[in-house]
């Protein structure tokens, strides 16, 4: 069946070039790819930290093509999306610095040694990588989070080959980001079939199934994640699954920061609620907001700017559709109050909509709909009247990727950053949750529901340990070993040297 | 229902002055533990490893009655069980070493900073405590891996509350175990419950499918450890699961070694697969010997020392006959030979036994008893004829944890080293695989079935981070972030500033 590309905004479809990928090339290119594993992981470092600078190369070589592809496949904006490929190149760079920094290697040397149980052999470990990883592209970033993102590029980083299925709502910007990274691996002298590109569900099936993949990276919704999840566990040989699914994210305005700052956050809550058209994974999904004339204000500020903004083009009609069946759902919430609520859309295209409810409501209903993602252009604020209220009405929220707070520096509320720890991922202060920076103190997961593996992150130099397993070598002869872990190791990177850090 | 000791040796059973507990009493003592996972994670480290360190106090003053205990309640031999024990309070105090020298917690700060993708707000990040973990104590480790062991060790050394079900094969130990670190606890003034001790089979169901409980940490039979994976992924909020499985731990003897070692080697061979009546889980269970007649040697000499040491005593007359079920599932195997065959022995009491299988009936056959572990004194020895015969049988085995090979310095099989850490997460040269030192190099886990997280090893000083996940705080004021992220932390740990390791 051949793939097609839709325009959300206009209905416009184009049939590509590519045809869905059968289950047979899916075993094809799995082999293919796992015939490279010993291979990838053989060479140096350093060639592999030239081959994911050569890919990031190739996307701002083609970075003008790729964004007009994006434009037209996503409706997202141009400056947008010309940022979000900016990101994903930078991205590539920063994981080959990682791979040449080599810590993520945890290389560590015990020599043999005298102990209370008695005396231990010589003991040397490093970490190796899994092997093919499967990567689900993402809807919502066509590049971040997609074909050239960061599940592929510390895949590779690990010394994994990638087969990469494409998400259907951006297959032309897929084939043409996969043909970059073919460009770039070609450039550095990889074999091909390091990296691959698959079409339609159920190539995605037949890829989680594959007795040759390792591993699977996905960016996506709940359901499907725990259903692939559940898949991966089930196999003969269960891999591991890292899902980074929905979130409900919580932001917090306390009192004294709505009765300093309240159109400033309101106004800055309705930017990151509609950023990207609402469809980020770190949407902050519950605005709490205090039952105060000052709260008031806040969410009046925030409710105009929604208005103002409508209406807006989602991703594909698919999701615009659930977009408004989650909308449907909070109306059909007698304690669930709409405050914008100015139509539906049509198609891909659909209006912000803002709902309230009050803390106490929200702490004792036990309808999922108040606490599942929305995914889309909207909020729900939740209106408490003190801190038992709120502490109350928190209790009930789910498990996030961030959780964020506004709050004074003479506030009674800072106990809201401890909090916060205990709820998601990330804890920010005043600021929005959207916008996830690629540095190494980046942690982009939470406890479940938010992602499948919460001591997983998909952004930030730890994403590559997902990829990863150690294996120690006992009284291996020197010139048998892994050469880094040799005591005349060439390889310059930290290494833990009979208990103590050393090379830094 | 009361809790019943039964000595395998003789048969005789004791009720013990405890009863199975209740699933209400598990909710109790989870919820109870759930309450002190602020508390706990909140104390200093230096607190933390000395209450570690008085768990081990009491362990060893108490180890006169605890080994007597063990020896009547598992069969094990005095001096193995005295050696377990001493292991098992040596690595309280490792992870106490552990818990001060810091770098477990990944403590990484990365300073307000302007990147190719635009500015990056303040981004600070450390390791977290999980919450509650249950701990299910294994039948062959009444210390080691059981109430006392390396998963309540490294979950208490990661700050998290524990709640360990005793195995019913030795429930007297488990409860005077479980006696001494609660003094060790209360002596360092730790709360009530943040250890805690439960009883049966439901009460374990219990455990896993608790709210408060945030992970699982497992050693046993890869049956019961896939039933009660599920049985954590399949909960309305998914936790991680950690079991340690079996596998049957390939050995191989290189034609050169066979031929200048043959009689050392089949003697060596022999001790390891009946050590602790062939009870470990790194028990070499198949054995590749090459079809030369250094090779017989070899294998007559496994034989021989095997033969002698029959009949022996295994853990309990449930696993006996599990291991008589095992061996006649081998024996309705065609190509199967028995070598050692001199009768099932009855309860508890059993002989060991050795099989042999061609190298090319192995790779041909698909039956999974040939794959299998065998949990017992027992091995099946693999006949090669040459490298490539060789080669098919092992990629006909599943993952282990551990991998052997006997080669020589001029070896052409060296080839082995690498090959081994694609199946196993610790390779062995020259050596035996039972026997796991405490150590920072030290990898105990593999690909499945050997473990449901090759990520993870459940001994050495990786074991912590099972029990740890990532939090960033991004823009937090220095006052209000945990201690080790302030720019002034007198918390001397190890932490990455702006990218760079510091504080060696």
């Amino acid at each position: 069946m051949s793939v097609t590309s839709r325009n959300p905004a206009t209905g416009d479809e184009r049939v590509l070039d590519v045809d869905e990928t059968t289950s047979e090339e899916v075993a094809h290119l799995a082999r293919r790819a796992h015939d490279h594993v010993f291979d990838y992981a053989a060479r140096p470092l350093t060639w592999r930290a030239t081959m994911l600078g050569a890919m990031a190369d190739e996307l701002d070589a083609a970075a003008s093509d790729l964004v007009d592809l994006a434009v037209i496949e996503t409706a997202l904006t141009r400056p947008r999306l010309e940022g979000e490929l900016r990101r994903t190149s930078f991205q590539l760079r920063f994981f080959a610095s990682i791979v040449t920094e080599g810590s993520f290697l945890n290389a560590s040397i015990d020599h043999a040694h005298d102990t209370p149980m008695g005396p231990l052999p010589d003991l040397r470990r490093v970490n190796v990588p899994l092997g093919v990883v499967g990567v689900f592209g993402s809807s919502n970033f066509p590049f971040a989070f997609s074909v050239p993102g960061g599940d592929t590029a510390s895949a590779l980083a690990a010394g994994c080959p990638v087969i990469i299925k494409a998400h259907p709502a951006h297959p032309a910007t897929s084939q043409a980001c996969f043909e970059a990274l073919r460009r770039g691996a070609r450039k550095a002298d990889a074999p091909e079939g390091l990296v691959s590109l698959i079409f339609g569900l159920a190539a995605g099936e037949a890829l989680v199934d594959d007795p040759s993949v390792a591993a699977i990276g996905f960016t996506g919704s709940v359901a499907a994640g725990r259903a692939l999840w559940r898949r991966a566990s089930e196999r003969p040989v269960p891999i591991p699954f890292y899902g980074e699914l929905g979130a409900s994210n919580p932001l917090v305005v306390s009192r004294r920061a709505a009765s300093r700052r309240a159109s400033e956050i309101g106004r800055g809550i309705a930017g990151s609620v509609t950023l990207g058209v609402g469809q980020f994974c770190t949407k902050p999904g519950l605005v709490f907001v205090p039952s105060t004339t000052d709260g008031d204000t806040v969410v009046t500020e925030l409710a105009e700017v929604i208005r103002e903004l409508s209406p807006m083009t989602m991703l594909s009609s698919g999701i615009a559709e659930h977009f408004r069946e989650g909308l449907r759902a909070l109306s059909e919430i007698s304690q669930c109050r709409p405050l914008v609520n100015d139509g539906e859309g049509i198609d891909a295209n659909v209006r912000a909509q803002l709902f309230e409810v009050s803390a106490n409501d929200f702490a004792s209903s036990p309808a999922r709909t108040l606490r599942d993602e929305c995914f889309g252009p909207t909020a729900l604020v939740v209106r408490y009247d003190d801190r038992d209220d709120l502490l109350r009405a928190l209790d009930a929220t789910d498990s996030a990727l961030t959780f964020s707070a506004f709050i004074e520096e003479d506030d009674d509320e800072s106990w809201l950053v401890e909090y916060g720890s205990t709820k998601a991922g990330r804890v920010i202060v005043n600021g929005y949750p959207t916008g996830v920076g690629v540095s190494w103190s980046m942690q982009h997961g939470g406890p479940w529901p938010s992602t499948t593996a919460s001591w997983a992150t998909s952004v930030g130099a730890g994403a590559i340990g997902r990829w990863l397993r150690p294996v120690s070598y006992q009284d291996v002869a020197q010139k048998l070993l892994p050469e880094l872990l040799r005591d005349d190791s060439t390889v310059h990177v930290v290494r833990r040297v009979d208990g103590v850090l050393q090379g830094l």
